[in-house]
């Protein structure tokens, strides 16, 4: 769709500044067209952006911008921006490979002044921009748009309370639509639904004045006892507001957040104050859209949808993704175990999390968005004697890495990671990929780490974690969980059991079903490769596997599953490679120094006449595209791997030391 | 000293509370008396103690521990709970290879209830254990002792806010001592100078009103304005204690933490109070020793010193560690870059920055104990034209590790880092050791790492960077800087100079100044044996090399300095192994998945003729020692690294074949 509209004829960004607010109103209505148009197909985030097209529409006539800084906290709610500034013709592209990101992207446009995708960086990098600004004697503005959820993260506060301590020239426009994306948790939600329900009273005001007035004799008492009721809500608005008045800002609002006139009046007014200011804007998630309206969770982020129908009820319920078979295990094992619970970080939905939040409210805690105080937190509860088990995404979990070696590592305590979007994510491109968890998991002490193939698989490592002393981290993708038939239908007829030399710190002896968790899972026989394919690339392997063997070369692999990661079973490998004399790793995470380099390491200073390789993802900048289009990208697909395969089994034949092709 | 006092008298935890308050005074003398003795033979952290003393005893004297849960913050102010909870007669091993930990740990008492050492965790773990007690109907008491400087991080900040929305059984003791370890910044730090001051003036005003009523006619009308200004204080207090109230807790105090008699009133009171509240406690930090009370950033961490004559100057102005040469360096660099700033996080003195602090105040920012938000404003400064250094220590940049990722390296901004008290860090034990850094760095999309062995390489390196266009990583050991000296007693006559074929994002054509940055320094030749040892090993691994030159053996080895570990030199190392065929890598850092595995996972791939193998840090759990013990028990001291080259230069004569030791 590309019809003939005031926001296909704005011809440049200082166009917007000089419509009408009739005008405005009716570019507010074409934006909400084009993003329920675009991402109804595309995908993305719909409620956020619905939100905010008229702040965005203020924020450009008010503003100067590039020169002003404006900086959009996560960077989800960007689309009315990005169309605004240049880049509507390309808005069909959205999260598309080589398309337009669905975040800021300073390679994409000057509008764009900082990158974003995780929350609540927005007032620590204005923070930077403006004592950069102050050194130069550059008075321009510069302006963090940020959530009620986002604002909420310690590092948000941090950046409060340090540009409150230097008086910044810092504005926060606080976007206030009363959830994050689950909804908004933590003391300062409340604080927030103080301010809200003070100013409700304020605004209703001057419609009640003029009914009581209407009333004889008794009205205009009631109106002045109302004054004094005014004057002391006033009072305690100013009181509540100390929140941040404390901090250092003077604080304005809540406005409305789709009155263009009163955003656009308060915006010029604070224009003119030096020193940090928050203006607090209440807007509604899904603006404009009834069915977002009426449930914005549903309509954060979404797939392809027909707008007429609405999005449906999704995966409640089934077994389909990972994500899925972990609430439903999660709720099996709490069952039986009363010291599990559960604590997420603004995502119960997304971790699949939204039944057994239901059932189990007493053991369910949605920290809102604070991975580090979740992390701590757990540790907390693990030292007290329960098991909690924290499910957060892989690219957030990284804000939690010091609290997970810190608190809850080395200490050795209990607390299971349940780490979803793990590996290569489609979609957001590479500020959401899940590509470190990995790597880093396999440094900390004590920690043990799974990577399921399989929906059985994440069912009995999850099930192994809950009766294991000592931490344990469970790290699957945004994908299909598939059944256990992708093994059934290999060679299982020589599956190894053995017990696994164990050099890894703080486990004890195991059981046979314990071994059958740590040990690499038997699922070709070959003689001419050993391979071995990290929890979900299984799949992509096994196909290549079956291409060589069925083709006229003869050669035979044998591949092994590797369900855990550390402490990892090199004794399966050392067996298998006495025969083969040649080694390859394959994961969905971080090649440089990952798990496959770790894995090769070990083996070339143990067995060094085997030949090695490893494979992993390699371009860590990439932009959005489909999981299954990244995965080709880095020729993890069956295509790709066969390829690799052939190489290693090939080049053996050569003379070895022909191999030193960089010297 | 093991004097007979009533601190040595006392038999059981129990004992404390039926102390009367003169005894109990007497007994805080003696732990005073015997910190300062022992601290001042072991070092450790001198003025947190000092200040806690009587603390210690109200909390030992009001609650029941180990049944209540104390978690004390940071747990450098541990000393004097140690001493009464039956660790007085191993009080002289503090900090000591063998001995007491300087910090709490579970591991040697029960009434260690959290392992702590990095900031800010007491809140959160306190929510994590009031939520396991109420779960299982237990009743006793959760407190968290958290310093003023703590309380502002952004950890801690996520935690009050979701313990005032969910109303937990947690009490937060603030004990304020109006610093941290350097000063306390932010607008957290300024409110509770607020708090401060409004009680500072009813604290003196029964004082000054018995003063006034003594003047004839105008006295009893000037006591009656200070009423006035005394109710108007007390709204203005209780206005100003909102931002607690305001995140759910109920507010006390402030109380003089030096009076047991008002901290075991209050304490008591506020057990019976259910939810969250908080006492804010004023305490002296160096309480009780002249010295430290006078300058009690001085005596925060001390080494071993002379308690008649007090700390000495330290190292100001000399050049003897890397601290003072960092510090140093960026007051040359700054004075020709404008647009170098400079940002620390409460550790000014300790990344050795109190001159340049002094000598650019308008450059230089102490946002407090904040990592997150310095990684990501020092993003923000970049994005704006402006060359940020953020100096922290590596234990503590762990807490910002998804901010240099997402922030800085995503976005491929100048930001430089300069890691102080990376690899083995003595005294501190476990939660202090630098050993990830090097090891998750490396995987960072865009970052160039750095590892200086000498004083002239930090320099080059720091006046590299701050002419490259990306983020770039220094890190360094706290330790002495060694002079070029170690370089020039080597024989360097066969230096080589080459263009590494380079596989890094982001980097340009190098100039011939920044080629030698980069490639290996060629140290010793040989033929038995290629050595690359990074940065600070290269000391110990000259030795080793040396010794086995000198001896009757004949091995020669080609020994490598590593300044730049990410872009590696994989060209000169290549070319060394085509002559000796064995390669072993050396480092500071956690062995597994670290520098040295990503070095020969690399070379085993592209090499297989070529023997392996690499040295690090495996034990990763280890206590308190002093860093040359912690080389030495790593085995990467002279004689541990010369048993390993040894081993890889014979065993090549045997049959390779039988390395698979482990099949």
């Amino acid at each position: 769709m590309q019809q003939n509209t005031l926001l296909s004829s704005l011809k440049s960004v200082d166009d917007i500044a000089s419509l009408s607010y009739d005008d405005k109103e009716e570019l507010a209505e074409d934006i909400r067209r084009q993003i329920l148009d675009t991402v109804s197909k595309t995908g993305g985030h719909l409620a956020p952006n619905l939100g905010v097209v008229e702040l965005t529409i203020a924020l450009l006539s008010v503003f100067d911008v590039p020169r002003d800084t404006i900086v959009f906290d996560v960077g989800h709610q960007c689309y009315a921006w990005k169309m605004l500034t240049g880049r509507l013709d390309m808005f069909s592209t959205l999260r598309q490979k080589d398309g337009l990101s669905g975040f800021p992207k300073r390679e994409e446009s000057p509008y764009d002044a900082f990158n974003t995708g995780h929350s609540s960086t927005s007032i620590s990098a204005c923070a930077g921009i403006a004592r950069a600004k102050r050194l130069r004697g550059d008075t321009s503005r510069t302006v963090a748009l940020i959530g009620d959820g986002a604002i909420e993260n310690g590092l948000a506060l941090e950046a409060l309370s340090d540009i409150g301590e230097h008086e910044d020239n810092v504005m926060v426009v606080l976007n206030d639509n009363q959830m994050c994306i689950d909804r908004a948790a933590g003391g300062i939600a409340n604080h927030l639904e103080h301010l809200r329900t003070s100013t409700r009273y304020l605004r209703m005001k001057p419609l009640w004045e003029r009914r009581l007035n209407k009333i004889p004799i008794i009205g205009p008492s009631l109106v002045r006892q109302l004054a004094r009721m005014k004057r002391r809500w006033r009072t305690y608005r100013r009181e509540s507001s100390v929140l941040f008045e404390q901090l250092g800002f003077r604080y304005y609002g809540p406005i409305d957040g789709h009155d263009l006139r009163e955003l656009e009046r308060h915006l010029q007014a604070l224009c003119l104050v030096r020193g940090p200011v928050l203006l607090h804007v209440i807007t509604q998630k899904g603006k404009g859209y009834a069915p977002a309206e009426k449930h914005p969770e549903d309509y954060h982020g979404v797939s392809a949808f027909d707008p007429e129908k609405g999005v449906t009820g999704g995966n409640i319920g089934n077994e389909s993704t990972f994500s899925d078979v972990f609430g439903n295990t999660i709720i099996d094992i709490a069952s039986e175990h009363q010291d599990v619970a559960v604590i997420v970080a603004a995502m119960t939905r997304g971790t699949g999390l939204s039944h057994f939040a239901e059932r189990y409210p007493d053991r369910f805690w949605d920290v809102g968005i604070a991975e580090e105080h979740a992390v701590t937190m757990a540790a907390g509860m693990a030292s007290a004697g329960m098991r909690p088990v924290v499910a957060l995404y892989s690219t957030f979990l990284q804000r939690a890495f010091d609290e997970m070696l810190h608190d809850v590592c080395l200490q050795n305590l209990s607390v299971i990671f349940a780490v979803d979007r793990a590996g290569l994510v489609g979609g957001d491109g590479d500020t959401h990929q899940g590509l470190y968890d990995l790597a880093y998991a396999l440094k900390l002490p004590n920690l043990t780490v799974f990577a399921p193939a399989t929906a059985p698989d994440l069912r009995k490592t999850l099930k192994w974690a809950v009766q294991h002393d000592g931490p344990v981290l469970i790290r699957y993708p945004r994908s299909e969980a598939p059944s256990a038939d992708i093994f059934q239908m290999t060679d299982m007829t020589n599956v190894r059991r053995h017990t696994i030399a164990f050099e890894h710190e703080g486990h004890g002896a195991w059981t046979d079903e314990a071994d059958a968790i740590f040990s690499l899972r038997h699922m070709l026989s070959g003689n001419d490769l050993t391979v071995v394919a990290l929890g979900p690339c299984v799949s992509e392997a096994l196909q290549a596997c079956r291409r060589i063997m069925s083709d006229e070369s003869g050669y035979s692999i044998e591949l092994f599953s590797c369900l855990c990661a550390m402490p990892f079973d090199y004794k399966s490998v050392i067996h298998s490679i006495h025969k083969t004399n040649k080694l390859l790793i394959i994961e969905d995470s971080v090649e440089r120094g990952g798990f496959g380099s770790m894995v090769v390491a070990e083996i070339a200073r143990r067995c060094p006449d085997c030949l090695v390789n490893y494979a992993g993802v390699t371009h860590l900048t990439r932009g959005a595209a489909s999981r299954k289009e990244l995965i080709a990208l880095e020729q993890l697909d069956a295509s790709g791997l066969e390829k690799r395969m052939l190489h290693l089994i090939e080049v053996a034949g050569a003379a070895r030391s022909a191999l030193c092709a960089w010297s």
